[in-house]
């Protein structure tokens, strides 16, 4: 590990956007528990969201406060550049004890800092900030104002900077290799785990120029029935002769994602299948056409309706999400959604998977594209084939 | 994917008990937000944990019944083998909602079943069950009386049966083999990524028997300055002379985890490394013997504090917590924990990681045991040198 990979200028940017975001919203004081807010904020990388931890950014403070577990106060030392004084871990009994919690700790600092009485933004649909964390800061803090932030720092993420729009381009020559990997792996016979272990490989291993990270979900697989839903992983039985096999991967350049989903078929496909594949494709291309800065999310979404409408085929899930930075279970960011009533307007440089997804009694097909917003509609991070890929 | 990879009498049991400890706890009815929870009372697989979902299960009724997104209702069907009326999907516009929550269908399902006024257990402490869970259902049930159910359903998962234990053997057999690649990868100048590519390769194709899984951690490799914490991740950075690397990894055989932590050195070890390494090898065999049933967590800890006090080496945080069935984030099972004031008396088949880790400025060092509890002390699953490995 080495310092973080952004420069002051893009922390002080984030910092900035994040604080303008907080007075809007008539906040004092943020407690961020999402691992990928703690690292938008403030560089901070480790597999140490297993326990609780989070960074505290007060309006009238210049600098985040890192708490954390204390054997894990050496990470934050190592991958950012607060100031020794912003970085508190916690002693060790705190850690999975039935009569104290990591968030008495934060509510302690709090009060120390003389902010127990602000208007505090909790993070209150994180995954690592649990109903009981927020009932322990709530009750140690009984003269704070309380708020669901409401994903503040997830919608400042919305729109990338340059450095990040670099990552995600490096993260898309993984997923690629990836998702390469995978459908040249995949033929009659050979084992699914064998197959993951060389999509794996490929995602980490990277290039020449650069390496790759674990990704916020593993590898989904379904094959089979298995492929009338999306979030199966693999098995270690071998892939069959007349069934199909939905990849859905990323690949990740210091935790900025890239994702991608293609399907493979095992001999000659159905024709329902074929025929869905090529109705598919043409709706994601019209949903990218209509991705430009000023259209809505949910005009996206219409977009693709248009097209698949007229050939009979409905869907009653979203189409795709914004990504980019992330952490375990989700590469998704949780704000915008490309689905009908969302009415968040697109701007240049937010990122999109849009994955359109068909999952019937038995079968299903996906083909995704993760696109930047751009003048003229969604451009892919990736030029990767989209049609069914039929294998032998 | 197939089937439940138990059968019928193994989950019976897992309700009964689980069902008894409700009834010892005064509940009526059990929301479970913990996927290994849910994977534990039902068999359901799935990378699904990103959206909220849960299992519902009431003392007076036979079957869990599961709650989750739309998509993934079939991976229920797939997976599980629950009646159709106990698989709800719910629909698509609940997730990542700002005004309407997955919970409140819950709440729906649970009036309509005429368990409004029950006695709910809610798992305040899951990972996947936030703030605004907690928060949605407590506020939509006001009748019902709400409390921590304080990991109730981890604590039945303390004690391993008998089909639980083969899968983590089979685990072991997974980890050794990443371990391998690991150790035997790093030398000067390969890239971390690298091998870190050949470890995910390892730990997914498995043996000719049986294939891995995805593991609830990445596999953690500090190296240089960053042993001084253990929760870091790989980079693309090339292994150098003179510096340790510490590997954390597991094998998980269909989410039955078994981890194992090693040091290696690159070049001749300092004094003072290869001289805590021999000490911390014997406190750990000393933790192992102690390891018997009736002992408490506290008395295995003070076994290892015996042996490293009288080298002067001091350790504060934990040295090792119970593990089996896991997901993302974290193979731990968060009940008992290998330190003092922990009164948990081991039992026969209880499996805990034993991680007496060792980080300092500047420099760390780890090795483990994954151990079951037998009349004989810790058992380790795997038998693979513990000594600081050193490679050129």
């Amino acid at each position: 590990m080495t310092q973080s990979y952004f420069g002051a200028a893009e922390f002080a940017a984030r910092r900035a956007k994040v604080k303008a975001a907080m007075a809007k919203a008539g906040l004092d004081l943020l407690i961020c528990a999402d691992p990928a807010n703690m690292d938008y904020l403030t560089g901070f990388k480790g597999w140490s969201f297993y326990v609780p931890q989070c960074v505290l950014l007060h309006a009238d403070d210049e600098h985040p406060t890192w708490v954390g577990r204390g054997q894990d106060g050496a990470a934050a030392r190592l991958t950012t550049t607060l100031p020794d004084d912003h970085i508190l871990p916690y002693p060790d009994d705190y850690v999975q004890n039935r009569t104290k919690h990591p968030m008495h700790f934060v509510a302690d600092h709090i009060k120390k800092r003389s902010w127990q009485r602000a208007r505090i933004g909790l993070e209150m649909d994180a995954y690592y900030f649990s109903g009981r964390s927020a009932d322990a800061i709530r009750a140690a803090l009984p003269d704070a104002r309380f708020s669901d932030c409401d994903h503040l720092v997830n919608w400042v993420r919305l729109v990338k900077s340059g450095p990040e729009l670099a990552y995600i381009r490096e993260a898309a020559t993984l997923a690629s290799a990836a998702m390469r990997a995978g459908i040249d792996g995949i033929r009659t016979g050979r084992r699914q785990c064998d197959v993951v272990a060389e999509i794996y490989a490929a995602q980490v291993k990277g290039t020449t120029a650069f390496g790759g990270d674990y990704t916020a979900i593993c590898p989904l697989l379904p094959t089979g029935a298995g492929t009338s839903t999306p979030h199966l992983s693999w098995s270690d039985e071998p892939f069959r002769e007349g069934e199909a096999t939905i990849l859905e991967l990323a690949g990740s350049r210091l935790g900025y994602h890239c994702p991608m989903a293609r399907t493979v078929h095992v001999g000659q496909p159905p024709k329902r299948l074929a025929d869905t594949a090529a109705v598919v494709i043409e709706g994601l291309h019209a949903a990218l056409a209509a991705a430009k800065p000023g259209a809505t999310a949910e005009a996206v979404e219409a977009a693709w309706r248009g097209v698949i409408s007229k050939h009979g085929i409905r869907k009653e899930s979203r189409i795709g999400y914004p990504f980019g930075l992330a952490y375990p279970p989700d590469w998704g960011e949780h704000t915008a959604s490309l689905r009908p009533g969302d009415k968040t307007e697109l701007e240049p440089n937010m990122c999109f998977h849009c994955i359109p997804g068909i999952w019937e009694q038995g079968w299903g097909f996906e083909v995704s594209a993760a696109f930047v917003v751009t003048a003229s509609g969604g451009k892919p991070f990736y030029d990767f084939p989209e049609a069914l890929a039929i294998k032998a």
